[in-house]
């Protein structure tokens, strides 16, 4: 118990041993990561935001970190497709939850804004698991605070850049907008890709222009393929540091029904992991994953997306052996 | 479409005819009632308030009006157990819902005594279908408005007369502290019914009787009897105005497994609808029946408990022949 | 496979022998019992009829019989309650379930009853598993061929005894008026137990009074209790030959989710299979364990509760060693 | 309540507005339109048809209008892939149910023929939920008294130009056999689109082709992709009137888990939504949406599905700017 | 993070201050309470042994401590049916999982014992989330170790007193026809409760008689309710040392569907939990609740009905303040 | 009953005629096929193995053949894509379970073995539905012991070419790796397809292909497609006979979320099917599909995919006309 079998690596503290200990025993870290009270040095933590204040419909994602966790302990340290070990290769734990306010937006964004910039202190990168996608406001100040404007790609069904609901700034449809107006963005490189469904107007689509985003729309997915995506992205984002943000919704509801404002027509969970392990030529600083509500889950088919979704981006942000 | 058939009876505008339209067609009113907008005059009317942004752990209450009124499709018009025509005996029309703001507490609190109010000013009663507890803080409000403080006998698996949390004076777990605080009820009338599971400290029973309710505790049930509780409410209220608010989760989770807060070793069903027959012989004011969370719901088991509380609700409503 | 081991007590071929395959493996025949091929006399013959055009509300009980079979693989031998052997002291078998047709309510109630009577040829007994309600009526009219009028003994929230339903005169609410109507039951015998939630109106109490039905509503049974719900029995049935039939909506929601009308307030699993314990002491011509919606089930909660009341059934049908 | 907000645009009464009512709130019309008593001239009339008497597998979908409409309340009012505001540019209201015989085939295909016809003197177009696919052969017959024989597009797993299934001619695997006889279609131009899985013979393809039908099966999909689909539709049917109906069990059972007759290796979402689009070249005079059975769908996935092909259908219906 | 804010109280170390971190964040250590390397002296260690391979139905009960820890969240403090703080009484940890051989029963059997053994030298007691019921022989093993014979009150719907199964003599079926043959059990002393459903053949009773057992059956419970219960537990057992193990089959499968050999007509959660109540009055010196698979529970009901049922085993082992 | 109509064709005893019992009628043989026993000559013979003793994650397989069959029932006979009538061309039935020790891996292996030697003496051809992967070592000695060492073709996210797990060699992650060592398997013709998601490390590959593996990783699956795909198996294999082992979780979990050990990215099922086809062109001798894992399915579409795949390899297996 208190002492745990653990992979180690290059020096990096890594899984719990699954020789020693089943995959379904023990506790739900993230991958069976350490702690961050388990290890000294950090190199990217992983952060829980257990939050849903801020959801226009289907509530529930404040769930979600804890079912991501509990869905990502199959994951295993080596990654083929990216051939790279992400959890040997530099240093990963799990952060646990940041504890924020349920009945107040300002004060929970207020508290995951001073918690990620506590963590950013100890750790050179995080990788938050959310929560709905308010929090990526917070999340932007502190990594805008570190880096300047990042470029946010942003995988998503909606755009995110609407102005009030209900006549609340900070919502889980307004991050972007926000960000764009604090100057925490770099107009001249953000993203969104996999948006699809209705919009209120053609209005949204202007105005999220001027906040600086491009849209690779879901309709184009068939014919760019994960690959054209890849290569969108690229263009777009070049050599500026990266924010990435990815609402589980991106997933159509059959790969993701476990989330609160589902759309027909998205992506598949083999194009979404296929497209981000491109995010290894990028300058990458930062990323979250939200808007998994485990209520709607099934077989946490959506946990397990969005488990491996955070895999991938851990091995995205892992340094390559020539580098 | 426009002219769905209905039962008429003593002049009352009831269901649809269900030998014309199916009980699976139509649209789900509570009952399949007619809507507010449909007839003249109105005894009681139904009203849903769909709103979740006061609980503290599983949110979906949200959802509780529209589930509630779907599993109410099979309710016909008579009672045998309490041999009354809820329908046919008084006016009962279904009010839709009250819109409400899902990011602010406070606004949300103001929307629904104000809609409770303006709602009160066209129908003698009102049942209410949340939404989470919250909300009966506003509705109280507005019956305190007609009669003065009311005698509250309160179905919930928790006392909900804690102070705040999170900072948060008005929540799903202090409803009835604020509405005693506010003088809202009548200290020497009020009752707890069915709660149970364990509590912050022996702190919160004492604190719960100086604002003036006694407890029927979960555990006293089995010696009691439905006829026993029904005593034990009678004695605490006599013929002080009441007002009835149940939480679903007084039921066992077997029960009433879509709810935010369940508690093992509740009450069946049975025994909740056989206390509730108690209430005709009480000077009931108005209810409500809150915390369903139809996304923990399965068959619609809780949804169909809620309604058939509703309807017994309804049926203590309703005059007698004889009175 | 063709040689399955089985359990052969006092001349009657029993169960698949459990020690040598597993409960989960090999077909599901109802308790693993052999097909009617598989033996040569039979005393007691489990059909299933999988139909279900006769219902108003959710369908789905055509998945039935193959539910219930399925829920009854961890049925054993020996029923310690009624200290009987049921498999043991009569042959019991699974003959299978009768095609019928699912468009047509008429022909399929022909081929039920020309089927029902088929198998009375071969089998003393039957027990009947469904499908939905409507069977009952074939059944009492092959039951009735052989015993004359019998005394119907019906488990069920509703009644059971409306007249007509969009103008069919053979739905699931509809078997025991045209049963009543065509001289198959005994009226002065037959008995509700269990019925509960609204009627249509007071007049429907009236008219099933005059069809031959005495009621043992839903609120009695917390008096009563089991004992004194047995004894209603005895006192109404007396030494008529006895039908009985049971809905498995009879059961409250959270003990029978899987089922069609559900009501709340109902009995719980080990009140029924309590009640059914006596029916050993009552002349029980032939039974029927109806309206298992599988869709609606969850972990076949209702199918074992199904299952386990067929094996009442079949207990209280062995012969006693004493007789 | 009385006067729900709405949005109007270009004179049209559109959907209720969801800056004031949140979209969890209020009735459930098809993407919270009005209903037809709210407004004088109807351009497009959604109709449910809660009926499923007809199908041979899998019952259920008599609950799929109520399902498909809740599961349609995160529609907003413009459609970018389409650039097509569908409630703007014509006025779409939802025409509630048709009550329908559940007990007799033949009754009920009279009350939608009736239903429809009634409808269309009011309604330049319908749409129709359903409801199991009994339900195309009457509305076909409604629509070719309008515009005499049209074009059929059928996206379904299934070919449904069986001739009797246990002596009925009218059952969900029959309609177009009907409709072709009856002279309703356009031998020359129809067509299914996405049917997969094993037949009774080879004789099926053969009758079908007999029938009027040419065939996109599901194999050749992923070759062809959504614009090869169109593209095929644009050549079989020219500027005939066309018919579209589709049997959501043309998607795979990982996009529409809910419904009756399920066959792997189905379209997915995206490509449906995608070939839809191009429909709004072509003459499209009707459409229906059928067979979404709700008791097998899970977190509305296949609503949510079916809800987006509503809404690509009324896009495609709408008058072009240009136009 | 690293510095959790937890209750202390009288000295020891409880759960999580809910007040800052709210129920759903954080681990699920059982009931959020320290870790057992967080503290240093334990009186109570609460260990999981995540392990199923001597299950004879439906495996799965090795996600069962997880599940049992997340359905823990909501307990607080204070019992006030016990009227007990059982985290401040006494000090209570979450000491983890075992981990065990999931391919090897012997192996497992062998490592449970000596983690028991090893857990012991830091407790004094130990309660056991489980893992399916092989498991209660190693625990009785490490129990008898230190106290010498003890008298087991067993709560199961069976008897697991049956000898081998496919040649395997440790099953969950098993356990204690291995303690009573190997001593660990004080045959004058033990007794199951709830017990029901078929057996294998009256033989089964009479060699649980002799291997030690009395047995107060589920049909019986009626009769008797929770205090009748609690008398012939306590006639039975006397001042021995108890030894408590629950298998939550026990309960009905409405109260506990999440378990894998489901039988009907079991104990309501709120019996379970008023019996257990009377423990406090025994010498309870440890315990287990097993056979939780979480595949096959809804909404956590199982997981809650366990939860509670460890909750109240927590206050029958805390000191009483007059003790 | 005992003289069930079925469909015979071409001299071959096929499927239950379901023009006279409905599909969801009569016992669940795999796709309504006669057993064993009711036919004297068998070219191809259907087994299940209820076992999952060997799984690492989540058990449950051992209800898979169940399972498959029960979701098998609307299969009919003539397959249009391959334009073969797989149960007229070739004597398909349904053998039943192997019965196997549940609580020994070693003896169950050897139970596999032994019943696949036997069957093959009346069969020329086994397809097997597990059951976990561990089933196929012993199947494939059975097959090796016919054939010599065959290339084996493995669908599959994971390799199941590890060494041992917890001690244990015989795992469901182990089969391939024994089969090498032992000598069944042509090394210069074996493929894994579809594999993804991490492994332990590099090595795994390394040694994977030493032990005679190619690897088609999912990720190459976008730009292969089925047609190339094929490709790579015909190129790999030749005219070797080949044994085809179809591990269901190849599925993205999205369409067969049913498994043990679901990993994301997976393959679509209208992908697994297409391959599947070009088998018809190989020198099939044997073939599984396991590890269904039913109590993670949902609307059986896990179910109905390990059919429809199942009907697939009938249908490579049936002879052509011309051959």
């Amino acid at each position: 118990m208190s002492s745990v079998p653990r992979i180690v690596q290059d020096g990096r503290v890594g899984q719990v041993d699954a020789t020693v200990v089943p995959r379904f025993a023990g506790p739900a870290t993230f991958a069976r990561l350490p702690r961050i009270d388990e290890v000294s040095d950090v190199d990217v933590a992983i952060i829980g935001v257990p939050f849903d204040a801020g959801v226009s419909y289907r509530p529930g994602a404040r769930f979600g970190p804890a079912h991501v966790r509990e869905s990502s302990r199959l994951l295993r340290p080596y990654n083929p497709a990216a051939d790279v070990s992400p959890f040997a290769s530099q240093q990963v734990v799990d952060a646990g939850d940041l504890a924020v306010n349920p009945f107040s937006l300002d004060e929970a964004i207020a508290q995951v804004e001073a918690g990620a910039r506590a963590m950013l202190e100890r750790a050179g990168r995080l990788v938050t698991i959310g929560g709905d996608h308010t929090i990526a406001l917070p999340l932007l100040r502190a990594v805008a605070a570190q880096h300047g404007p990042v470029a946010v790609v942003h995988f998503d069904a909606h755009l995110d850049t609407w102005d009030t609901y209900f006549g609340a700034a900070h919502t889980h449809g307004t991050p972007f907008r926000r960000a764009s107006e604090e100057g925490l963005i770099d107009r001249s490189g953000c993203l969104h890709v996999g948006t699809r469904g209705p919009l209120y107007s053609s209005r949204d689509l202007h105005e999220d222009r001027e906040l600086g985003f491009h849209v690779v729309p879901g309709v184009e997915i068939d014919d760019l393929g994960a690959r054209g995506v890849a290569e969108r992205i690229r263009d777009r984002v070049g050599d500026r540091p990266v924010y990435l943000s990815i609402d589980i919704d991106v997933l159509d509801p059959a790969f993701a029904p476990g989330t609160g404002t589902p759309e027909a027509g998205g992506m598949t969970s083999r194009e979404l992991l296929a497209t981000l392990r491109s995010f290894s030529e990028l300058n990458l600083v930062g990323a979250d994953v939200v808007e998994v509500a485990p209520a709607y889950d099934h077989a946490e088919i959506t946990g397990i997306a969005a488990a491996h979704t955070v895999y991938e981006i851990l091995s995205a942000l892992a340094p390559r052996k020539d580098s």
